[in-house]
């Protein structure tokens, strides 16, 4: 018999629906109890779990039957959501991005170690299991020393309907915050060393939607490795081409059909209104739709293009393991299909909350993503390499 | 009927061997004499071309005889070699890297200025007819500009048989001098502004061949675009794989056959003789094999994986065509198979040396393209970014 861990949830949003179909399906989290903004999420919610419901976070935090909570709320409140929780005593699991500045990290590490709750940064790709397995590969050593990571990934994140913030940098918007945060915690995972410094370019291509929507960056390491991270939010080709058309969230695909679908979609909305009523039809609530919900076959989640370059063999992350390109021979190393997706983020959870266990996604884990997100955003400005100080 | 220009060959090595399929197939090219130190080269080459051969690249840039002469001598030689060519008067076609340093790329440029002779910098793959066609469509400005490149190219170039120069990089080895030389120019031919700095990464990961084997390099545009390139020559995984596996070459291969022969091949040199002769065995010359002759169905030559990433399309040029993913579709602009490989390098050298048509790959194109791989060293050993000077 496994004791769930009884969990609220501040924020229905997109995240949330991303990581609905793990705590729905993982008997190690029972939802609570949940708080946001829209009367509709709340009672489609209370409805659903025959749970508790709150307009407003704090009396969710409050609420003694809670033994963590899942923030995933907008980029700009989490370090208020997790002064919340640590104020209350429950551990704390917060969505990527961590924040939007070190100095918040450090307040919501300073917070949580004070109040002796378990902080955790995630979902993050990072989570998913062909990385964590491609890390143990590279840490048995059978490999040899990691020389060169590089990081490719192209989608149309750009043209998804957005809420104003979410096309303004200064509120944490942008790919740098939304998806450098995969991408860089994918490339600290399998690193050897700490990163060092940061190079990098941004793009800001579209004046109607005026925001990051792409990076190329370099990242330095104290072993003398080097990584290269490429992502184009206003892409027309799909990294997931090069994944056998298994997507983002594990779901399986059809390229053809799907091709342009975000940008004709996006044609819909004339106006802020209209766009944000199309991102609620995609989040949590009486009126959103189930397309969150997968049905069918499942992967593993994946972030695109990921080649770990070791002395002697290439490492690829792949939807269904990773593929181990050595010296005389290649072959899939292969990881069953999860039954649960991100099934990873409450294994982190449940060992930090129930057995105390120290998460790899920790708040300093976290914040030292972030510092590289807002190195990136730095570099790119300035034109010079930025170094970096809070790396773990 | 079509005149013939007259070729003397100086060098009947690895990259001769490359060109042999273009030069024995156009009808646009006679091979009408070679020089090489190797007397078995020289008989093959005489008896099979019913042509002349001399030991010295100075006899055969005097011969009256000849129009033009391809130089494909070791790169340390290329700079004396354009020189003799242009003191008796002959069209320079000489190969990547065009030299050794930005000088010597100043001096072959004023000799064949004086001697009113037309130079060329070729073969590289900026001559693909895949890179041509999408700088074409780039130029039309029916995608609008471009404002990031992405080229990824994964090889076993270092585990192929070498001579001790092609591993001393003072001596124009390792993967900067000869495959930067190549993905470079393919940048800057799809590139809309002129290239401004580099910053980049160089990996020498082997102390038994100690030379750059990989490098990652980000150049800036004077448009503010900005282009990521990467190389490993270490690799096991094999850009190929998203190629179709067609070949550099333009070959079919079998990636599962063909998996690791590099390091196999080479277990066989014991000694740096032995390798040497097993490079021998891949030029030209009685001894030497036919593996070079490309049988059956070919495709255009490539180098590995590119994206031009334009406002309204991603462009990706293919053995096959160009793949355009625009904004509502994508479809493959395609190209017919070639008949005669890497014909656009006879193009340009037969319009420039008959017509006097200026070519595009000038050595001042080729100027600029060496100053960027000399930038990639510089910027990787000082960890600086480096200013160019030389772009057109």
């Amino acid at each position: 018999m496994i004791e769930p861990l009884k969990l609220g949830v501040i924020g229905l949003g997109r995240a949330f629906t991303l990581m609905l179909p793990t705590f729905t399906a993982d008997p190690r989290i029972q939802l609570t109890a949940a708080s946001d903004p829209r009367a509709d999420a709340r009672e489609r919610f209370a409805h659903e779990f025959n749970a508790k419901s709150f307009e407003d976070a704090e009396a969710l935090c409050a609420d003694p039957d809670l033994s963590a909570v899942y923030i995933a709320s907008p980029h700009q409140f989490h370090v208020a959501h997790v002064k919340l929780a640590a104020k209350y005593g429950k551990h704390a699991l917060v969505e990527k991005p961590m924040a939007l500045s070190v100095a918040e990290c450090q307040e919501m590490i300073a917070a949580a170690r004070e109040a002796n709750i378990t902080l955790l940064v995630g979902h993050s790709h990072s989570f998913d299991l062909p990385y964590l397995r491609a890390r143990a590969m590279i840490r048995s050593g059978a490999y040899g020393h990691v020389r060169m990571i590089n990081a490719l990934n192209f989608t149309d994140f750009l043209y998804r309907p957005r809420r104003p913030e979410e096309l303004d940098t200064s509120q944490g918007g942008g790919v740098v915050f939304s998806q450098a945060a995969h991408q860089v915690d994918i490339v600290r995972l399998l690193a050897q060393a700490k990163a060092t410094s940061i190079r990098a370019f941004t793009g800001n291509w579209d004046a109607a939607r005026s925001t990051e929507g792409a990076y190329s960056a370099q990242i330095k390491f104290a072993d003398g490795s080097f990584a290269s991270l490429t992502y184009s939010g206003y892409a027309h080709f799909d990294t997931d081409e090069f994944m056998g058309w298994w997507g983002e969230l594990g779901q399986g695909r059809d390229g053809e059909a799907s091709y342009g679908r975000a940008r004709q979609n996006l044609l819909k909305a004339s106006s802020v209104t209209e766009e944000i009523a199309l991102k609620n039809a995609r989040a949590y609530g009486t009126s959103g739709s189930d397309a969150f919900r997968i049905d069918g076959e499942i992967a593993h989640n994946h972030f695109g293009l990921v080649v770990a370059s070791c002395e002697h063999a290439d490492l690829r992350p792949l939807p269904h393991g990773v593929m181990v390109y050595g010296d005389k021979a290649r072959h899939l190393d292969e990881l069953p299909a999860p039954k649960i997706p991100r099934a990873e983020v409450v294994d982190e959870l449940y060992a930090a909350a129930i057995s105390g266990t120290p998460p790899l996604h920790s708040g300093e884990w976290g914040l030292a993503t972030l510092e590289i997100c807002l190195a990136i955003l730095e570099a790119a400005k300035t034109g010079q390499e930025v170094e970096l100080n809070n790396q773990v």
